[in-house]
């Protein structure tokens, strides 16, 4: 599972990182993108441009206070990684 | 020639181009870490850990005011790309 930031710059990053994991025989079950907030064209273009490069659909987490997502947030989380 | 930033952070982003970089056919002839300033460990270390990593030793350029680099950074720049 590969976790990125949600903001400017992460396209680069997060296609390099995917990249290297499958050079490496790693098969990343699914891209999130943490800490959205959606304010900026970046954070809503980004999961788009990142699933057309990898093909995966990136899972946009908000931002939240505290350390507890909300459950919404972890049910989705624990679809895409299959539990 | 791969530029990175010299600063905290700067040792995946490189290793990560540089690798894609020779997946893609291309041979990097050399690595720069641009805006060099020493202040912290992260800086004077990294050149040395991405020398290891893709047998390239950077060259470090310093942090400059305006847009001239001293002749003896440019001489080092077009010795390094073989001018």
């Amino acid at each position: 599972l590969l976790v990125a930031r949600a903001g400017l710059g992460t396209i680069n990053h997060t296609f390099l990182s995917w990249y290297y994991m499958k050079s490496m025989g790693l098969e990343p079950i699914g891209i999130v993108m943490n800490g959205f907030e959606g304010k900026d064209v970046s954070e809503r273009t980004n999961p788009l441009i990142i699933g057309e490069l990898t093909g995966l659909k990136p899972l946009e987490i908000p931002k939240v206070e505290g350390l507890i997502l909300p459950s919404e947030y972890r049910n989705l989380l624990a679809e895409l990684v299959g539990f």
